[in-house]
């Protein structure tokens, strides 16, 4: 890729205008970019790497638990989704259609569709593949003895948001959609807390992302699921991110789609579904919990390079002793191990002044940069940057000169400390912005005020209100631009009465901005 | 997966008929199955996990040649199309059209798209990339420094084919397209047959599948190529299968899109772009190329297992040690290294009988498959089937009686000696089906002759006419079902006469029936 022309920090800050820092990283860093097609971002080899470790290391977890990679069409008949009226409901309004399957000149030197080529039925671009994967289970399961049916796909999904934010939110993002039946309702909700163990312990480990899980409102269950369950991370501006699902769908559509089986007695019964899933949005997670005002720092688990070696070349004859020293120290790094895997390390080769390139690879935020310069190759050591220690760019950065065999032998445990000090860190901001002492609508109110800056979550008892007394809840929440973002499962047991009924609290919730 | 109920041999034999077969294949070693979504299909585990291994093994391939993943949108807008004549001209007949995004009800509990959301430009499902990526290119490239510019995606495509096959021709399929940008000829081209070279050195190792490589005639090129070159592979029933191709694009796309850079003279310049691919389409040259009448034979480096151990359990106190018996020889195979991996061994425990799942494990054609009975553990013995060698399930297999610790000490040799089989076995019936004494249009009317059971291929001379004269050879062949596969790169000098135009050979071509 070309390199942009360094600047030394981003041109703007977190504290100034967090919405411009989370564009400002993404294009210095090299993570993606708009790709002039409404909505869909071109995803750039620093952003696709790490969406590439995210996905080497889920996919080890989904298969370890006995779930079958599969794939399944990007196109969905109409038909499938007008079985399911309530999934209808959620996805009608932002679905891609294919009507067509031909263009013909429009005679003015473009193209149109051709109506000769008008299909029969539309096709719908999958937004989720609940009905597409329902009709093949309905297809493979007979019998108990075919159940658990537990298959997963990586693919790409379109749904068409108005407005949309790289990696957030865009009209077509990458995920994986995990997908089981089961015999009954029991070993289905064990399998979708399961999968959600599985989110916050891949979020909280690899990501360094602290979350809290626990179940949505009524009101935010996916469209069709009976229940849904999320983890919810804080991102360094105070709002909640929903950083992955896992829903238990009952038999919504296994009815739909007909997903029936004979049981151990012989009779025919219905099977239980679930459905989880974790998208490109992690990414998007990942750079507003640990990015700095220097960029992006990636946790050492799920960077593409963890160590990238930076020659100080002078264009002499000096350079290729230098250039020798340099793949010594990657050759005997690449032979270490960290977090049980190969370390990653990079002799970044490329023309440009080391102090030019460093800023690129600080903006990146690979964990750990190596300059080495002449001096350094000739008495046998190397100067260290960890990045994740390094602040404001316009100030020193604070290289630690090393022996290179010291240097070499602690890397892989120098890795190991920087992703712990990154969730640490994390841990550490998202529990101080956690109140538990606002227990009314108007301390909602003043601690969500307008100047209250990086405001984080309210924790507070609720009576659980359904229905119409649920929807009037949200009313006054959204009037706060204030979201429910789910019921953490290890909450304390709450005391007093529900702020919005009056009647006595049974259990507590989390209430936040989102995005 | 539920198990089929197992039949011990296909329903059909190769030799009776060669499509019913291949369908039987798909089915029976569970592949793939029709989704009920037109033209797409639905790839099951086993199919799904060979799948894997080949973008496992491939992505390496690409990434030690610098080159770099992205992900690029799967819309294009018809104005990237109408800017390329020739490529239009070569994709629009097959474009599935976005028109609408959003559904409404159609008022008979059906969905119809809503008119008031159509698009202002309407969409194309990628059937490649070379537009969408080339524009991005466009954005990257300002300088000589950048160049060569090297992105590859592995994606879904859609290509609105009449006549469908599952993996061979689908509305929908599975591929990596690399995609680079030079700044000229030489540079372009060189990266044009390295890509080739890693396909047919691909082909020819993991996939046990001998290829021919060269460059297509003129009338076979990619719509807007320069140049395109093939591996070519022949399948059992004598047909050719085009596994894979490299394009040399001259600045076609680099002028549609903009990709222009500075030179070290400070001149601008079009750059010069290249493309290639393969999809899952190898998948079913992997089929036709070992595949035998009692079903699939998976070459051990893209098995997703390589070896599965049957325990024959009586359902009686003895299994708890035969169990344990079965897992002490998994943990040791899975210790194992062959190809410079871990061997993949499974231990199936499911349910039914072991000379049931023997069958099913044929069909699938795991390369190796061990029995264990109560008195092999008592005996420190196991039975080991190889694969390859079997052949008809109506006779008895030969399974071989030997120590365990010899089996386990010699398994990763003997998955290198089914590999090298399988090619060998591949490679000696092609070499014996291609034919160089046909030299003339009477000749290949012989050996095509209906009732000639399994014609291969037929290498001749001919002068390498253009335009209209190539036209004429086209048509000519076309009569006969036949077309021109490619050049091949090491083909001898040709001697005489081209038997279509009568001026003197200048190059030999091959010509084949094709998938």
């Amino acid at each position: 890729m070309n390199q942009p022309a360094i600047k030394h920090a981003l041109n703007v800050k977190r504290a100034d205008d967090f919405a411009q820092w989370y564009q400002a990283v993404i294009a210095e860093a090299e993570l993606a970019e708009e790709s002039g097609v409404r909505g869909c971002m071109v995803i750039k080899p620093w952003g696709y790497g790490i969406w590439e470790r995210i996905q080497k290391l889920m996919d080890a977890e989904i298969k370890e638990a006995g779930v079958e990679n599969c794939y399944f069409p990007l196109f969905i008949p109409l038909s499938y989704f007008a079985k399911e009226a309530e999934h209808v409901e959620g996805f009608a309004k932002e679905m891609a259609v294919v009507t067509h399957h031909r263009l013909i000149s429009d005679g003015k030197g473009g193209l149109t569709p051709d109506p000769e080529a008008k299909l029969e039925e539309p096709l719908v671009v999958r937004p989720t593949s609940e009905t597409v994967i329902g009709a093949a289970m309905a297809r493979w399961v007979q019998s108990w003895r075919d159940l658990p049916l537990m298959v997963n796909q990586w693919a790409n999904v379109v749904r068409w948001e108005m407005r949309t934010r790289m990696f957030l939110r865009t009209s077509e993002f990458l995920w994986q959609e995990g997908h089981t039946a089961h015999a009954d309702e029991a070993d289905a909700m064990q399998e979708t807390l399961r999968a959600l163990e599985m989110y916050r312990a891949f979020a909280e480990g690899p990501l360094a992302m602290p979350v809290i899980a626990g179940p949505k409102p009524e009101n935010e269950r996916f469209p069709g699921a009976v229940e849904t369950f999320s983890i919810e991370a804080m991102m360094q501006d105070g709002k909640a991110l929903q950083a992955g699902t896992s829903h238990y769908l009952g038999t919504t559509f296994a009815q739909a789609a007909g997903i029936r089986y004979q049981d151990k007695e012989g009779q025919q019964a219905l099977a239980h579904t679930t459905s989880w899933g974790v998208s490109t949005r992690l990414i998007g997670g990942v750079i507003m919990t640990h990015g700095d005002d220097d960029g992006l720092r990636v946790p050492p688990q799920v960077a593409p390079q963890q160590i990238v070696i930076l020659p100080m070349l002078r264009d002499n004859d000096g350079d290729e002793a230098l250039l020798a020293y340099c793949e010594e120290i990657r050759k005997a790094l690449a032979k270490q191990s960290a977090f049980g895997e190969r370390v990653r390390v990079l002799l970044d080769k490329r023309p440009g002044k080391a102090t030019q390139k460093r800023w690129a690879w600080v903006k990146r935020g690979v964990p750990l940069i190596l300059e080495i310069g002449g001096r350094d190759a000739e008495g046998g050591m190397v100067s260290a940057l960890r990045r994740d220690k390094l602040w404001r760019a316009d100030a020193k950065p604070n290289f630690v000169g090393q022996a290179k065999d010291e240097f070499i032998a602690s890397a892989a445990a120098e890795l190991e400390a920087i992703q712990t000090a990154l969730y640490e860190e994390a841990r550490a901001r998202r529990d101080a912005q956690i109140v538990r002492d606002v227990t009314d609508l108007a301390g909602l109110k003043t601690y969500f005020a307008e100047g209250n800056k990086y405001p984080g979550w309210v924790e507070m008892g609720w009576s659980k209100p359904t229905g119409d007394a649920l929807d009037k809840v949200v009313e006054q929440l959204k009037a706060l631009k204030l979201t429910i973002r789910n019921t953490p499962l290890d909450a304390a047991k709450p005391e007093g009465v529900c702020p919005f009924t009056g009647d006595p609290a049974v259990e507590k919730i989390l209430i936040a901005r989102s995005y």
